[in-house]
């Protein structure tokens, strides 16, 4: 499509200063545009304005009554994984807890073997990579261009390796053709495959360096919890990898606070992941480092009930994220409307702060703030039309403002159709 | 579209005997057919099968790899009503209860204020009826077919009316041309507006009659609730209802555990619907009557976490269907798969259980059964086609086994474009 012209459009174009993701009450704003036009050309926001849209040749898509805001921006996924967990859900519904379902091999594990076996087997990898493509397909629909895609269902180096293999060949078909980002993140350190100090070693010392050798300084993860990665195995981790000149990024405080927070903000991490179990004096000095908060909403919607604490680290000045952490165990789930109406009602955001921490500083996590995460001339036209003038109904509402179109500067996806 | 057939298909038949709502254990089984064909014709079932599909003329569906299942019947609805209260759920989330709301003239009777205004503006509810058409094509996406809409916003005599009018006409549209059904309940005791003596006495005495002049024996409901409508005045409605012929359904023990429900139970309400406050000795109750417990875990996510015992009523024997509930205060949602997933993390019914009560059990809460809610040849062709094999993934996951394609009968509305 050459060029896209919406216009008497309620535009949210989360317009920020460039100097990085919003913090505190500067999460409040979503540069509203009351009656405006957004024009797109050659997949890139070419103008953007208030009142009558300029007479230009193109497609034409009259927006009275809708609003027009940025594409979603998923940060924290496990998209990349082969099975299902069904029967272990039913389990647990059924009252068993979920770290004594990990250590009896479910959980992580079990999707470690299934991915396993995925990768190594005839096709090589070809079923995981369309399931991968069908989970961001699904994303699409809701709404999401921009996804992270973790690795760390291999743990052994050669399923490590393929799985950044499959996510990389994802972000080249969706990011070259500018109508998608898909980023990389290693998380060998997912989980404890037999004896701790060998195994953590391995991946500290060997599959680290060798996916920095094929796939640059991509970011590096950890699951620092109890039954997972220790404190100092994952500050081992993360030295090293801060030599390597990679990212770091943490699930952190899940269930339990094993104090590896604040090793995380003193080695000056991107981002923390979780914080369900994290103390108040710990969110404060979360929200004064530099460090944004990842919240995971759909973990305590699936497994107990626990939240993150959002209006706590706001109040305090934090950068607050959001994210679906689709997963097929602990978070079933792939809309970031979803997550934004979890974050309202579980973790204590309003209706800006949680489409802020879902657009604008979700694509701070990724690094990739220049070119998505919101409406401003230049940046790639990917953005998606709601079915009301009222954005509010995202926060306060379960679903009933997904997305009607979604646009990736290239070809405009319509729901229309149902 | 004359002749479709839907081929290598794993179906869910949900075929029952026919005698009524299924009970107990009687909810488990989903009449599977592993590999097998449906031909619809005309807007009806003509065959269905294990193996090969014949070889009629028509359009066909490769279903290997998915799930061809009933359409969802979503017995327990509000959705016409005007207006939003993204306000008031601001303001609760932010720590007032709901009750509060309520008293200060919020909730249900801020809604009521806004639909007798647009029932009464230049436009003579047009706007009302766009809207709740639009509700209706957001659950149809979500492949619900058939609805029962309530009126209960316009509380005196002309609005209730011409609420009922809207339903009907809505109705009309949809159940002519044999694409879904929407059935109208009257719900004139939805609130209290003025003195309680004088108001219910009004409903009573002359809504109710004037409203089964007007559209028949249909469906009488309450909401039988500290700050709505007494057990006292509910039993008189009923009475005077039952004595027109109406089949009775009230809303009870949402938040406190009046009394009412064995009142409900002894005259014989075809549904009591809420009961998260309800004790275990009388959900043992329900369970010994033929009435059918309908659970509302939308108001549980969206309010205050309380949710239906549905693992006891079940294991005691009793008929459950489960509804979305949609309304804009308390349940603001419009997806049966949703509320599978919710009724399975919160209620306790297991994936089965939750699909019997979101399809043949709630199609027998409005009388439909012999039209939809299982796949039989005969009945409606009313179906939905899953992305997956996997029927658990309605349960397990947060959407994202909702419909690829759901078909009316008439047209087959897919959502793969996007």
């Amino acid at each position: 499509m050459d060029r896209l012209i919406h216009h008497d459009a309620r535009i949210l174009t989360l317009a920020s200063d460039g100097r990085g993701p919003r913090r505190g009450n500067a999460m409040r704003g979503l540069g509203v545009i009351e009656r405006g036009y957004i024009v797109s050309e050659r997949g890139r926001i070419a103008a953007i304005g208030a009142g009558d849209a300029p007479p230009l040749a193109g497609t034409r898509r009259d927006m009275r009554g809708r609003v027009v805001m940025p594409a979603f921006v998923d940060c924290h996924t496990h998209a990349l994984h082969a099975g299902e967990r069904y029967g272990e859900t039913a389990k647990r519904l059924a009252g068993v807890p979920y770290l004594e379902i990990l250590a009896a091999g479910g959980g992580i594990m079990s999707t470690v073997r299934a991915t396993r076996e995925a990768m190594r087997g005839a096709s090589a990898g070809a079923g995981l990579r369309d399931e991968l493509d069908a989970r961001l397909d699904a994303m699409r629909r809701a709404g999401t261009l921009a996804v992270e895609v973790k690795s760390g269902y291999g743990l052994d180096r050669d399923t490590e390796l393929a799985m950044l293999d499959t996510i990389h060949a994802a972000a080249r078909r969706r990011t070259e053709g500018g109508t998608g980002f898909v980023t990389p993140t290693f998380l060998g350190a997912h989980a404890i495959d037999g004896d701790e100090d060998r195994f953590c070693a391995h991946i500290v010392d060997e599959v680290l360096p060798e996916a920095v050798r094929r796939f640059g300084a991509i970011p590096c993860d950890a699951y620092c919890e109890k039954g997972a990665w220790s404190p100092a195995w994952t500050r081992r981790l993360f030295e090293r990898a801060k030599a390597l000149g990679c990212p770091l990024r943490v699930h952190v405080d899940q269930f339990n606070e094993l104090g590896f927070l604040d090793t995380a903000l003193e080695l000056g991490a991107r981002s923390v992941d979780h914080l369900e179990a994290t103390s108040r004096d710990a969110l404060v000095r979360v929200a004064k480092s530099p460090t944004t908060a990842v919240l995971l909403p759909g973990c305590g919607l699936t497994l107990d009930g626990r939240y993150a604490n959002g209006r706590a680290l706001v109040d305090a000045g934090a950068s607050v994220a959001i994210a679906t952490n689709c997963n097929p165990g602990s978070s079933p789930l792939v809309s970031m409307p979803l997550v934004i109406a979890l974050a309202a009602r579980f973790c204590g955001l309003n209706h800006e702060e949680a489409i802020v921490a879902a657009t604008y500083n979700a694509a701070c996590v990724l690094g990739l703030e220049r070119e998505t995460g919101s409406l401003e001339v230049g940046k790639r036209a990917h953005l998606v039309e709601l079915p009301t003038r009222d954005e509010r109904a995202l926060a306060y509402e379960w679903g009933a403002a997904a997305p009607s179109a979604v646009f990736d500067g290239s070809t405009l996806w319509p729901v229309e159709g149902l």
